[in-house]
Formats: C-alpha cells, structure tokens, sequence
C-alpha cells in the first residue's frame, strides 16, 4: 500500500533555491462496486469513483455505502473485497466490490442526492435537515458518553502522535474515534476529509460496533453539514473540530440533538451545540 | 445575501467556561439548473446541488459547468440567473438557471464522472489524466506568464488583506487570482476549496478572460487533483497552495506543463513542478 510518494522539490527562500528530497501525500482514485440481486439473477455496478489516500478501502466503501443509506448494518454484506488487478503505476488496489446479502434491498436513487428539490420548503438550509429526516435520522439519546473538557483539550496532541502519514507530508486530513476517557481507538487519514470519516465509521460498522454512542470523533479540519451528517447517522454523539464549523453543521448538531466543538487547539474550544455533553 | 450567521457560543479554557457572540460562515445548497434545447423544444434540469457559501453564485455555476466540460465559453450561455423564491430562513437565493445557446450541445453523460472505467488501464492516477486528455485537456504553452519569486512570497500576506468573511468566521476556503506583478485581481471564499475555485474560473468566463494564461492563482488550503484539473482547464499556468500538494496534483502539473508551488508560507515555498515560470 501506497500512501506517501518521494519526489524532488525545490525549496525557495528569499533569493536562496535548494533542490532535495520530499514526500506527497498519494491521491488515487477509488472505485466503488456494488453486486445485489434483481429477479433476474445478480448484478453490479459501479456506484462511485472518489479520490482517496489508499488504505482502509474497504472501510471507505463501506463507510460511503452506510452514510448514503445503500446499507444498514454488517449483515446486509456478503462481502467486501478488492477486484481488478493492481494499478501499474504505484501497485495500489484501487477497486473495492461490495456485495449485499440477497435480503438487502437496493435503492440506487438514493445516490442521486437530489432529494432537496422533493421538500416543501425549495432549496435551502432547513430542507437539507429535513432531507436528512426523511432518510432516516434521528434525533441522538440524552444519555450517550458525557466527555471531560481537560480531556477534549488534549486531544489534537494525542492525535498527532498518530498522524504517521500526514508527519511525513503534511497532506491529509484525519478522523479519529475517541471515547469519554480520551483514548485514541482508531485514526485514518485521507487528502479527502469526508473520506477519513467514511473509513473510521466504516471501520465500526465492520466490527459491529454501531451505533457509537460511547465515543467522540475528532477532525483535523473544519465541521462541515456533510461531517456532521456522518457522524449523526453512526450514532456519534460528539464531533470535536480542530478548525471552524459552518452554519449548517451547527444546525445538524441542533436538529439532531449532537454536540459540537469547534476551534479545538492549543488547549482550548468553542462548544456550537450540546453543551451538556461537556462536563 | 447572507455569508455570516451569528450565535452564542460557550469557549472553554482550563475550567473556565464563558459564553459569547461569535460568528460561523454560512453554508447553504445552492442548486444548480440547465436549461437547453431540445428536438422537442427547450427543456431544463438540475444538474448539481453543492453546499456552497452565497455570493459569487452565478460565477460558481459558469465556473462549475464550464470544469465539466459542458460549457466552453460565454457565447454557449444565453443568460444565468437566480430563479426561484429566496429561502425562508436566509433569505439567500439558492437556484440558479443557466440557459445555453441555442447552438451550444448538451452532453449530460459528462456530469456523471464514471470516465475512469473506459480507460485502457483500469482504475489508478495514470487513467486519471489519461481522462483530462480525453475531455479536452491540453499541455499549457512555455510562452505564459513567468512570475517573480519574492513576488509569491508575498502573496499569503496579501490574500489575508482581502479575506473579509474568513476574518470573521476562520471557516473559508479562499482562492484568488494574481497577475505577474503580484496585484489580486478577485478573491471568491467558499466553504468548498472546489467552489472557491469554480467562482473564480466562472467570472473569468462571464468576462470573455478565458484563457487566463497571464495569472496564477492562490489557494488557502492543499493541491488536489481537482483544483489543477479547474486550474488547467482554465489555462492558468501556475497554482500556488498555502498547504501541501497531492501525489495527482503533482502528476496533473507534470502531465499539462503547469507549475506546481505548495507550502506557500512564512516568506518561503516548494516547487513541485514547473519550476522555470518562477524567476
């Protein structure tokens, strides 16, 4: 597995030029195959092709397939694995086929995210919560982990320390899944931060683990409506941001009943929603 | 047109923990509708809904069609306009229509990505730009702009003179367009680094400044494949990255003969590719 490649690269500094040594993060495209029964027999297709970090791909796909409601739980898989051969250039897996059990029901048009325009109100901030209604979410319990603010301030810290990729090119984003004493359980990193959570909640779903109400999610970018949605429908109560939330991750959180931390760094925070969460 | 939201917002330190006005950047749908013609007559669809921050919306949806290769140029487009009633809770106008030419073809299959999978050699990052080659993409002249080393040293500092909203919240991607002599010509911020972009790339359109083979262009976050994919596109010769350049970035610099700058930051930067325009 490829996840960092070496290259030359001139540094610039004032008038001073020196040419050396660097790494990249690798960027290489995923492609996610699905396999399901019809009435006339099995089929499959291909359901998206997203950039990606490779590492922990079956967790992606299933992580993309769990939070675009195509899949419920473990039991609705049959199997995920690699398919094709590797890719000539880096060696790299770069296609995952998923195939659902024969009871899993398919609604592909579920992909097409279009459902806004279905909601009474147009195209707006509150007919994307409503959408997230309609698709099955739900409010989450009051009496999932409460979490120790000293702890949540100590966190980006902890996560550094298992940032091996990202220490090497300052490239990727990452997710990682925490629980009310502030131990680190797992952390994936990708150049594209919606698929560090796909990994980590696909991760869960794998071991059975969801949903995960005992633990916190800690991202080292900003709190977006789509990370939040993320975390909402893997039952995680608490999304801990390294930087700023949007306004519509904020309305999630709200909606959902989800805490939300923002601006997590160097030993401070700004709690948007579910205050009481932090104790 | 509302890009900030205020709220309350508890900030905790140590055990101290105080509530007070912040502000987030305002993330909102923004559906994006095709109108063109038909054998049958004039028809219209939906072709995208992004979560974007409101301004720039019309130049977000030139640049958004004019990347996909549905649009070449502002003679394809009769008029783009918002349509629809503003949103209830933003008052935000969230739709707009663009009506192509009556001359200008209408290819949809290209909005649906799935590109890769034609490819002789499968899924990895050589069919990638095997792909942009495929769609039109071609190799950048020697003969572009050359830009001034302390000059893009510079810019960072620049940038943030022009960052308004981002001030306010410390939640946008920005991306902005300089010329050889270090003047910013437009700043678009987005909580999407991808829309920053396309904003940029669409008002370059509107104003019949395509190809933009005399500017480079400045992003506040990483280099992803799809940033120098809009970047080539819209043949700008140079894109300079405030963080780290991806493995693909590096490659899509290399493939079509653009110069490749990341880490631009605290008075120095690397050149990944291209290294001859920078002087």
């Amino acid at each position: 597995m490829t996840r960092s490649k070496s290259l030359a690269v001139a540094t610039v500094q004032g008038t001073f030029r020196s040419v050396h040594g660097d790494a990249v993060a690798v960027e290489e495209p995923l492609e996610i195959r699905l396999g399901y029964a019809t009435p006339q027999g099995r089929t499959a297709r291909s359901v998206s092709i997203t950039m990606r970090t490779p590492g922990d791909d079956i967790d992606l796909a299933l992580g993309f397939l769990f939070g675009e409601n195509i899949i419920d739980s473990p039991d609705d898989v049959m199997s995920a694995e690699y398919c094709g051969p590797p890719a000539p250039d880096t060696g790299n897996r770069n296609i995952v086929r998923v195939e659902l059990a024969a009871h899993a029901a398919v609604d592909l048009s579920k992909l097409e995210r279009h459902f806004y325009t279905t909601s009474s109100c147009g195209v707006c901030g509150k007919s994307s919560l409503e959408a997230l209604s309609l698709n099955g979410g739900v409010s989450l319990s009051a009496d999932t982990a409460v979490f120790d603010s000293s702890m949540l301030s100590r966190l980006p810290e902890a996560l550094s320390a298992h940032q091996v990729v990202f220490d090497r090119t300052g490239g990727l984003h990452a997710a990682a899944l925490f629980d009310a004493d502030g131990n680190i359980l797992l952390v994936c990193e990708d150049v594209g931060r919606h698929n560090a959570v796909d990994k980590v909640v696909g991760g869960l779903l794998r071991k059975k683990k969801l949903p995960a109400s005992g633990f916190g999610i800690l991202v080292s970018g900003r709190a977006s409506f789509e990370l939040m949605q993320k975390a909402m429908r893997a039952g995680i109560p608490l999304l801990a941001a390294v930087g700023a939330p949007s306004s519509l991750a904020v309305s999630v959180a709200e909606e959902f009943a989800m805490t939300l931390v923002g601006f997590l760094r160097e030993g401070r925070f700004n709690i948007y929603a579910g205050e009481q969460r932090v104790v």
